[in-house]
Order: C-alpha cells, then sequence, then structure tokens
C-alpha cells in the first residue's frame, strides 16, 4: 500500500555522516552511507556473507565494511573484497537509487530505470537566498495515510493545537478543495478574525501589532507519494490576504515529509521553510522549537487513533467535507498503487 | 468466555471526575464520563468521524468533545453536533447501561433491554452507617477465573500469604462448599487456633487479648458474574464462632469485583467492608495499606500461573476437594454463557 | 531443530543454592533445585493441581513445596504430600537426568533411559590442580546454531573484536578444518606475527616481552549437542607454536557450553581454562572480565543477525571455507536430530 516508484525522504542529510545507517522505508530495511565522492548511497540492509545488517559496520574511504567478518560491499550491491575471499561469485544485495537534495537524503525504493531527478518536489528554498529553512524528525506509529488526513483538514488544529495555532474560526470557515493532475489542493481563508497565540508572536516579530485583525489563508497541496506542504500566513484585515504587501503579512510554507517505515509506522520529516530575514539562525532555531512543540502533540492522537483502528478493523470511518482533501489524495495514491501493481503483474 | 448480561465493577466512582476515562472491559473498549446531571456514562471508545479513541477528549457541560476534530458525542452515542457539519447521519456508537451504586460505576456489556438495578449485588454498608468501606484497584494479567479460583481455596492463604492470614490449619481443615441457586458458598471454621499477625493486630485494635485462642471462620461466596465476598472473622474460643457476641469477635467482609478486561487480564477492585467503628477514617486507611500489601501478593502467581497455562494449554488442571468452590463458580458461569449464546444464535 | 538426547548446562553450580530455579532449556521451562543431599534435580515447571510454576515456591529439606497451594512434590515428579489431600492419584510431572560436574548442572532434555554420564565432554580442568577455569553466563536473542558459527569462524575477531583479539592474519591464514567421528576441528596457526592486545597482555604476564613476534594459534572443536571448546595461544615465533616449551608460550582453553532456551534464544555459558597459575584466583578473576567484555561485543551483533534472518527467512546465507567448521557442525546436528526423529517415530 505504499508507491514504490517515488522519491521518499529517508534522512536529513546531517544525518549521514561517517556511518552507516540503517533505516527502513517502505517496509525495505536498508543501510545509507556515503561512497568516496561524498555521495549518499543506500543498499539492503543485509551482508550476502551470513545475513548481518551491514548497518552495524563502518565505512573506510567510501567502501562499507560488514562488520561481521569484514566484507567490503559496493555502492552497487555487488561485494568488492573480502580477505581471503574470491569475491566474483556473491550475491548481489539490491541498492536503491538516492539523491541528496534540499538538504535530504531521498530514496526511490521502486524500479531504479524509473527513478530520475525531475521526480523530485519543487522546493522553493532550494538555491534561493532569499529563503530559509528548519525542521525535525519524528517517528510516530501510525500508517502514513493517517499523518496525510491530519495535514489535509486542519480543523484539528482548534482541538489539538488550541494554545497555539487553533482557533474556532478554522472550523466555522468552509474550505475549498479540488484536484489538478496528481495535486490535492485544500484552502481556506478566514477573514477579519484575531490572530491565535502562534501568529501573535510571528506578528511581533515582524513589527506588526498583535492585537490588530488579521485575514489568515491556510492552503494545504499533497502530492504523492506522501508529501504536504501547507503555505500559511496571516495579514492585516482588509490587505488582501495572500495578496497582501511583504510589510502587512507575515507567512511560511510548512513542510511534512512523509515516509512509510512499516505498514503501521512512520517517519515524520517535518520543518518550516519561510522567505524573510533567511539569515537569522536564531530565528530558524526558534521557529523549529515552537514547530517541534506544535507537532509533537499529534504523535498521541495519531498513535491511539491507529491502535482503535487496529482494534476495529472493519469499522468503517466517514468523509465529511473537510475530509475531502484526504479522500482526494487516497485516491491519487491508490490510483498510483493500482498501476504499478498492473505493471508489476504484466 | 464473560457472561455479557451482568452488571460489571469498571470503576471507583471517584475515578470519574471532570475528564473522560478510557477503560476496556470484556474486551470492549469503552470511554467513560459523567453527563451534566452528574450521572455515569458508558459509550465506545470510538469516534465515528475517524476513529480516534474518544477517551482522549474531554467533557464541556456533560458533553463528550472528540479531541481530533471537536465532534460533540451525545450520552446516547448519537452525534449532537460538530462545528460546520449537519451530524444528522453521523454513524451512532453503542452506549452502554451504566449505574453508580455503593461507590462504584457499574456497567452492562450486555443486551441493555435486559438491564436493571435489581440484578446488583445486595451490599451491606450501601445506606447503612453502621458500615465502612475502603478498598482500591489491581491491573493483573490474568483470566478472571483464576483470581475466581484463588478466592473461593483459601488454603493458598498458608502460602501466599504466609506473613499476615496464612495458618496451617487452613489446610488442615476440610471446608464445606454448596451452591444455591446461581450462588456457591464454601466455608470453613477452624475452632481453638491461634490467631495469624493479621488477625492479631484486629484483636488487639478491638480491645481484645491477641494470644488468646480463636475460633476463625471464612465463608466464600461467589455470585455470577464474577463477584467474591468473603465473610472472615474470629471470636475468642468457644464463644461460638460467628455467632459470638460483638464483644468477643472481630469480622470483616472482604470485596472482590472481578471484572475482566481481556481474555488474559483484569481489572481487579478489592475492598473490606466492616460493620465497627464506621466513621474512623484512619483505620479504614489502615485497613485497606494493609490488605492491599496482602491482595498484591496474589499477583506475581497468578501471572505467573497464566503464563504457564498459556505455555500448556493442553495440560489438565486438577479439581481437589479445596476447589468445588471454583469447580462450582465455572459450571454457573458456563451455564450462563451458554444460556446467552443459545438466545444470540435465535 | 535441538538435539534432546545430550547433556546441556542449565546452570552454573552456584547458582543453585537454596531456592528454586527456574529457567527454559530447549523449550522446556524447568525447575531445578537441591535434593537433601544436596544433589540438583530438575522437573517441569508445572505443579499438577493448578499449573503454577512450581519455581515460584520454596524447598524445604529437600522437598519442593508450591508457593500457591502447599503440594509438596518429589524429585521423581511424583507428588509426596499435600495438606488435607491424598495425593497417590496426583498426575506425575516429568522429571529429568541432571548431574554436576565441572561446575556445573548439566540436564538431558531427552529419554532418560539413554542418559549416562560417559556422554559428558571431557573437560581438563575436572579433578586436575594444574588447571583453573572462570566464566561467566549470557543471555543472547539468536538461534544457538548462529553462536556455533560465530565461534567456529574466528575470522570475526579481527572486526568485532578489533581492539582485543583480532588481528589482520586471522583473515589472511587459512584455517584448515576436518571432521573426525562427531567432532569437527577447525585451526589456523598464524606464524611470526605481532600478538593483538590481549595476547601482550597475557606475554607480560609470563615474563615474555609483548613486543616479540609470535606464532600465534586457534584450534576450534565442535562436539554435540553445542559444546565448542577453543586451544589458543601464542608462542615466541619459531619456537614451535603449540609445541613450543612452556616457558616460550601463554595458552588457554576458551569454553563454550551453548545451551538453546527457545527456537531463538540460548544460555550462552563462557569461560576459560588454563594450565598454569591455577591458584592465582585474583588472576582468574581478570581474565573472566576482560573475556566477558569481549564477548559481550557478540551478543548486539549476533542479536541483530538473527533479527534480519526473522526479517528474511527465505534468504540463502552462503557458506565460504571460513565457514566450513560451521557447516560441518550443522550436518552433525541435522544428523542427530533426524536419527533422533526416526526413533520417535519408530
Amino acid at each position: 500500500m505504499f508507491i514504490r516508484n517515488a522519491w521518499y525522504v529517508a534522512a536529513a542529510a546531517a544525518e549521514l555522516t561517517d556511518a552507516p545507517l540503517g533505516r527502513t522505508v517502505c517496509q525495505q530495511p536498508l543501510v545509507f552511507f556515503r561512497n568516496a565522492a561524498g555521495q549518499a548511497v543506500a543498499l539492503e540492509d543485509w551482508c550476502p556473507h551470513r545475513g548481518a545488517p551491514l548497518s552495524l559496520g563502518w565505512v573506510v574511504e567510501g567502501r562499507l565494511i560488514c562488520g561481521y567478518h569484514g566484507l567490503e560491499m559496493g555502492c552497487d550491491g555487488r561485494t568488492v573484497a573480502m580477505p581471503g575471499q574470491r569475491v566474483r561469485g556473491f550475491s548481489p544485495i539490491r541498492s536503491f537509487p538516492v539523491v541528496e537534495y534540499a538538504g535530504f537524503v531521498w530514496i526511490w525504493p521502486g524500479d531504479p530505470a524509473l527513478a530520475h531527478r525531475e521526480a523530485l518536489p519543487k522546493l522553493p528554498w532550494v538555491d534561493n537566498d532569499g529563503w530559509a529553512f528548519g525542521g525535525g524528525l519524528y517517528h510516530v506509529r501510525c500508517d502514513y495515510r493517517l499523518m496525510i488526513d491530519n495535514l489535509m483538514d486542519l480543523t484539528h488544529e482548534t482541538y489539538v493545537h488550541a494554545d497555539s495555532i487553533g482557533q474556532n474560526e478554522i472550523d466555522e470557515t468552509p474550505c475549498s478543495t479540488q484536484t489538478v493532475g496528481d495535486t490535492v489542493t485544500t484552502s481556506r481563508v478566514m477573514n477579519d478574525v484575531t490572530a491565535p497565540p502562534f501568529w501573535q508572536t510571528a506578528m511581533q516579530a515582524h513589527g506588526l501589532d498583535p492585537s490588530h485583525r488579521v485575514d489568515r489563508w491556510q492552503v494545504c497541496r499533497f502530492s504523492p507519494p506522501s508529501h504536504v506542504m501547507i503555505e500559511v500566513g496571516v495579514a492585516l484585515a482588509g490587505y488582501g490576504a495572500r495578496q497582501a504587501p511583504p510589510e502587512a503579512r507575515v507567512s511560511s510554507m510548512v513542510v511534512d515529509f512523509i515516509t512509510p517505515e512499516n505498514a503501521d509506522s512512520i517517519w515524520y520529516f517535518w520543518g518550516m521553510a519561510r522567505d524573510y530575514r533567511p539569515d537569522d539562525h536564531a530565528l530558524t532555531e526558534r521557529i523549529k522549537e515552537g514547530q517541534g512543540r506544535i507537532f509533537g502533540q499529534d504523535i498521541q492522537v495519531l498513535e491511539r487513533q491507529q491502535a482503535n483502528l487496529t482494534r476495529w478493523p472493519q469499522r468503517r470511518l466517514m468523509s465529511l467535507n473537510i475530509d475531502s482533501g484526504s479522500v482526494m489524495a487516497r485516491r491519487i495514491i491508490d490510483r498510483f498503487v493500482s498501476a504499478e501493481q498492473i505493471e508489476a503483474a504484466a
């Protein structure tokens, strides 16, 4: 139930240092490391000799050494050498296309022949000095689609994040949802409202009066396999919301790369990108800390929801208007998965 | 393997405060809360919208609010409201008969049409100023019938509770067991024995000489679905045991409400009721503390016994004369369960 | 997948004191205790009355008392007594042949009629004042055969124990492996090498110059059911390695008794026997500490290897020349297991 021919974030680039990194993506245990040129590589986390995980080993000049008996594994999944052995006939292990982009290591779990850089999402902060990005990683024990649901229906902010970004007007303002190509967009504009605490702090940091009424917007975009980017912001009321001039607004892009680990667990790479004060690293840290706290509030809800769904597998969920974004996103996922299955069967 | 048409203790009344309480009874995950009138209510712990457990939410003026997207659930399992939604067609969830009685919240997991207050056990300390009650709750990982076995055969006191209520005469004195209607009674009177430590303390508190020889009695009563009440006491030897006048005796009623959680775990509500010094709260606390320590000794034995039975599922147990109480109790349980299954099939 | 008609180490003799010891061997939960004569006894860990584990009880004058209802179990698995009961008809439980030998309690999980002391391994330090032994116990979550693999292919020392006993020459020097009867021997002699840290320390303790070139040997011997004894040592280069005179060498015997607990966990009794300074208890302690640290390094590797094999059950392992010892050992195990199965079916 995962799209396989797609790029998933496997790690923050900074996680991949001198040591190999073991991480499961789409039910595939993988080992990541850097080759001699410093480029990220991903292989099955399996030594062809005796099945030890290669991630227990170490990297010497870009070659991955098995920590059990010293087999040297090449970046293509073929054994390079092993002391005292002729390795020509050694069974290869699978290697996976990997690219480093936007501060992340991306992996393509499916057919390597189909992997191409153009399939990576366009991200505004890449090669753009006007933008900054900060974020973190959570491990959450839920089906990745529950996290997509969460992010495509922001009415939950009023309840789960009542003390920071929630406000009643989110529930009261209908959202509008549409699918264009493979992208689902669900948006909501709340006109002439009081800014909630998180945004009041942001307004203050921008020299705006936090008690001023604002127009607030939330534009969530899902794209396959499981990325959700959310444009969020407030502008002084009456200035045209997203169209307001920079001096009358504060806005950001919430970034969510959701990577399935197993059927009911995910690696959740969350963050925020912004196009103001990009060099203010203290601000980046402060935003990351605040976002980390807020996004951490979802973990218990999602894990308990998952436990309930596991307990009652036959039970149907309801899809309301607020769930349109997630319904359409799941439809796209299902379409891709079916297409891959038909392809695989052919 | 549970009787469903019966009252089980789900919680101490004091556990049910402002917040909802999630608790599984007879394999049914439930949420308990108080309605606007302060009355206890039990529903399936499932939000009909997206399956989040309602027990993660909160209660506002007697309405249960889902903590994920703000759905308001009514006490009858029908959605009352949800911001921005027409809720008329929302799938209802099951509600369960609940009564508050004797300081406990009782639930009827079976057919609501059959639930009636008269089926509650008669408890001497209810509406009776001459009695006091104190107790606690343990979670134990064993089949609820192992706890019934434990309480209907008190020879284990000699071994598990050797330092408090055990004494060799329990083993040496045969018990007499009989079933009358749906109640099983197993009783034992030990004449002219030394009181064990727990009873010596109680005698002293009553102004009786603890070194005096006593007649000691234990009368265990099982009634469906899984309640065991035990009359226990000592009287100065020769005064007629249970018939002895109040000034020559000390006695209490051990209270055991055993509520299955899952097939191999229970909520064990234990306590002691007494008809002397009912207003002495310090005494109530002291008894509760002592009983809590003693009853805590059973937990490891029962959990390890359960693990052994799970490990060797085919292996038969022996039923000796001392086990007659539990044999008869299980027979009654089996009869009720069969009758319910026949009813359900019809 | 265990040989059943064989002696396994169940415990260090010192583990068996006044209290009964519960331990699972070859998937059989057992209780060990000492009878009135101080001899070790092993029974199923199951009270025939209600299935409580007998290991929860206690021992009174060599009789095992069930801690739940006081049943007295005899050393032959027949109930001796129970207060207030006639025990003649009580179901017996299985008893197992046990011997105490070489500081260990040994158990024979199979047919008692086939158990005989002669089947115990010959151990040099038994009844020999010229030898000393020290060791410890680790619980490791892996198939016992993975530990045999580990010990029959010491090339892993170069990687897992790089800081103590590993050196490149282990990989570079071919081993020679052969089966004689039911014993597999794999040996390697590295001539004219630098001693690794562990052996430098040992040379120093022997008054040998640790910087001197040495000939180093490793002779691993597997014998059923799952014992591996390894002769290890170094001698000043050119003195004939194992044939070198005592004043030019240091050597020891690594002792590994591998006892399956369940299909994927073991009790690993490791130790070292030596024929020098047998009365130097401080030295025994120091060796044990060092060995414990080194052998502890294998635990993570083996547990992670096991997890990988469990994750990928269909995947084949490779057997190289360095694996010959383990291949031959498994062949012997398979032969014994098959023979027992044919016997059992007949």
